[in-house]
């Protein structure tokens, strides 16, 4: 053993204070347990002494102030689904996960006023099937994470999904935090004990300090609330296809006036041909013959068999019919000339569904079926019904068939490494971001599996997956280097990420002016021992 | 003189250091400027030690750094315009008020991307000025501050105004703050000298500080990116009146799945009779024989002269024409069979006035008139142009004849104390605050003049004011008594408030759990010298 004694023994004296304050079951040092928290479709995994199961605030703040007394750093984590930016791994070796797993109440709906109070256990899955089983007429937003992925985890990270309230942050209304010091503090009016507007207006009176505990360490958060959708008297989803690379900057030009006008008030996303083909499809190793990347007119084959474009675009009007119908007016204007626009409501699917079965049943309508059902998981987002499917992507580059539907990408040896850089919704720029990338991914023998996400009514967040195979090392090593390329590509070309894994979190503090010195300013004030994920956005102290 | 003599000799050497740092005459020592610079609308003034008057952000720093070195407390203000919460008072006498006033230059305008970015001198009507002088298709959003009301000093205080963008500070991008160490910080994005999308994504990466700078004391707010809205292609402005005063229950039950569902999607003001009156009448002296408060029978009978409901609300849709007709029908069907709706827009009015010309060659016309002069402010308001009736109403209860157009309500005595509650979006709610507080309004012998505003699609701030002539003794004591009783009562009862004056600050600390101690934690990490305008909204070290 090459750990100093005295660290030793303080982490046997916290273990047994831990097993004290929570129960012997909840304070696990299994080597399995530890192993399996600790994968990752990263290249690099980091090592905890422990995993903590608190199940109450109370216990949440007991943790923390043993983690104090014997000076053990613990490492929160909702469900610990954090796709692509590091899943359930710490920054550093030798922390104590607080796995809050367990904390899965979901404390309040109210239907009228359309909000939830959640904790971070409560999974995307909890939440829908809790709004269908009560009958209530609200809808959620969800991320493409997954149906075990945790709502509260997805939101502090800024994470985001399809909907009107697709800006997961923008949508929270009061926290419940613990704080590095084990003090509890709530956000907005949650603070005034009979404040009845504690879940309906963000900012309470005084300075918000929400945005201090999303991307950072400064806090556990143990509740939040969640602003839901009343649902729509109508709902119509549609899908563009634009066949033309160039034709991506006058896709995003013609299409921002309607996200700025806020006929189009969704977290609209649009995806190039590979990320379409990785969610449907295996890489063809044995058409390429092994080789990477996918050579172009391999490409140009299996989009033209998938029957679709160089990009394609699904999203969705909600609201009256008469809104619903004015906006898919606006839409076919907006886009006369360009792509192909075709709209899908529920009556056109369940008909789909109909035409194919007739169809299977002379032998034919393959395609079709193809695009309804990569279409399907889609439609689903946009109505705020969570499912798997986007973790289909993981996959693509894997060498043994992955299993489908998706399963969990750690169980498969997926590699996965998201960059997201966020860019001004022109045109112009989105063309110049995706031209900047291609050859970067092209010299590390990747695919850019690309999407652009119209997160607010001005920009868009790029998320560039560089899917690889865990297994085969060599092409770790690649990947990681082609991650790295891009970010400080992107970063220099002055792109930076709305959202870093553990990989690239040196790198956002490059360029930077005083920012990060003062968000370690308030960690001292909150955190002097630095016992709360340090090295998470926030710069280490002593680095 | 009472002061210490080492306090003197330390003010006169950082009036000295201020003159070398910006200019003899931007160093105000002059009594009466400083006087000047005290009154205020609320009952006790403070008074200040000198003016200063940075040009810059390099001149701010230097003024930060000096009052530190001296001990002398800053209070800054934007251009000092914060009616009924405080104007450019400080919280305490001795103060240096930093003036930011020739701080106003408008930085940057984007029309593609529709947003300026601004110093804090920068007032409403400079902005309108500026976007219509250059044609630019792009709407502001204001406040009823009047046009010399400073856009940043507004979004610090999370003031709101009457359009889509009505939420002030969610349509702020990346701010540029002088820290109380003289430290520059920059947010969002900007803090990276490249990022493209600076002034288009709020959240930068990592920790959001933004928050920490509105009402609070951590910063002084240098410049600040504004998002702006693209001019509509159709705007349809509709009032609605409701006549009888429980009524008010049902008009917001009908208006809030339509504000929730994103179709009326602007800061919608209910206001009641009362105050509506105050913002076209003055009150009636000479019928009422001196006596206060306005006995039902007038009001009863001012309300018909006028043609005004017990409620009145204007607001407006902007969008497509066939979105705005959408919009038109879903409220027509959600008003059915309450209230009066009236839908004007741009052809209307001006055939109004067309009419009333008309009628005023008869000798009639005059209440036409009255309700063509009372809208048109609304009007633009909701058209985002600034303009000064608003200020109408804190000359209500003024002794002698009060100007026409209002001017600068400090020149007229005017008395204002608001009180702004946020209430659930719910009828109950709504009608339940109503009733709490004009008892108390009545007790004290004022009107109840309240509006209520849904200022997101689940809450509403209410503003009740209680205006007052500062030139008798006795009513500016009442006035006083029943500010507190109103904030205690609605404190007691779950309403705490969006935003406070210096008198009222003290009320917001009390029924609070630990918020104020962790703001108190950051205060000290960025302002160990409590040099930052002591005070503000959080409370003071050693108090």
């Amino acid at each position: 053993m090459t750990e100093p004694t005295d660290k030793s023994i303080s982490l046997t004296e916290a273990l047994s204070a831990w097993k004290t304050a929570l129960a012997p079951e909840r304070v696990c040092v299994d080597h399995g347990a530890l192993e399996k928290i600790s994968r990752t479709t990263l290249i690099r995994s980091t090592h905890p002494v422990c995993i903590l199961y608190p199940r109450s605030t109370a216990e949440v703040q007991a943790v923390v102030k043993i983690a104090n007394e014997f000076n053990i750093p613990l490492y929160p984590i909702s469900r610990g689904k954090n796709w692509g930016y590091g899943d359930a791994c710490a920054p550093e070796d030798g922390m104590a996960i607080v796995d809050l797993s367990q904390m899965d109440r979901i404390v309040e709906v109210n239907e009228e006023l359309a909000y939830a109070v959640v904790e971070p256990g409560v999974s995307q899955k909890q939440l829908y099937d809790f709004l269908q089983q009560k009958n209530l007429k609200l809808w959620m937003d969800c991320t493409g994470a997954g149906r075990e992925a945790s709502l509260v985890g997805n939101t502090l990270d800024r994470g985001f999904g399809h909907t009107r309230y697709g800006d997961h942050f923008a949508t929270t209304c009061g926290m419940e935090i613990v704080l590095p010091d084990s003090t509890v503090v709530r956000t907005g009016f949650c603070h005034y004990k009979k404040a009845h507007a504690a879940r309906l207006y963000r900012y309470g009176v005084g300075p918000a300090l929400d945005g201090l505990f999303c991307q950072a360490n400064l806090g556990i958060v143990t509740q939040i609330g969640l602003w839901l959708m009343p649902a729509p008297e109508a709902f119509c989803c549609f899908a563009i296809a634009v066949d033309q690379y160039e034709g991506l900057s006058l896709l995003v030009d013609r299409l921002r006036p309607l996200r700025m006008s806020g006929i189009l008030n969704s977290a609209l996303h649009i995806a190039n041909d590979l990320r379409v083909l990785s969610s449907r499809f295996h890489y063809p190793w044995e058409e390429t013959g092994g080789m990477t990347p996918l050579p172009e007119s391999i490409r140009r084959k299996m989009r033209k068999a998938a029957g679709i474009g160089a990009w394609t675009t699904a999203g969705a009007f909600t609201g009256s019919r008469a809104h619903v119908r004015a906006s898919c007016h606006a839409l076919k204007k907006a886009l006369r000339g360009i792509g192909r626009l075709r709209f899908i409501d529920d009556r056109l699917l369940n008909l789909g569904k109909r035409v194919v079965t007739f169809l299977n049943w002379f032998g034919v309508g393959a395609t079709l079926r193809g695009q309804l059902e990569s279409l399907e998981p889609v439609y689903q987002l946009l109505k705020g019904i969570p499912n798997d499917e986007a973790l289909h992507g993981a996959q693509w580059r894997l060498r043994r068939p992955p299993p489908h539907p998706p399963r969990d990408p750690l169980d498969y040896g997926c590699g996965l490494l998201w960059i997201s850089p966020v860019i001004p919704m022109t045109g112009s720029h989105a063309l110049a971001v995706s031209r900047l990338v291609e050859p970067i991914f092209a010299e590390y023998r990747f695919e850019p599996l690309i999407t652009f996400t119209m997160i607010n009514e001005r920009s868009m967040i790029g998320i560039l997956n560089v899917a690889f195979d865990r297994t085969d090392t060599e092409e770790c090593e690649r990947a990681v280097a082609c991650y790295h390329k891009l970010m400080k590509t992107l970063m220099d070309e002055g792109y930076p990420p709305y959202r870093v894994s553990l990989e690239g979190m040196a790198d956002i503090y490059q360029g930077s002016e005083s920012y990060w010195e003062v968000a370690q300013r308030i960690k001292r004030a909150l955190d002097p021992n630095e016992i709360l994920a340090p090295g998470r956005y926030i710069p280490r102290f002593n680095k």
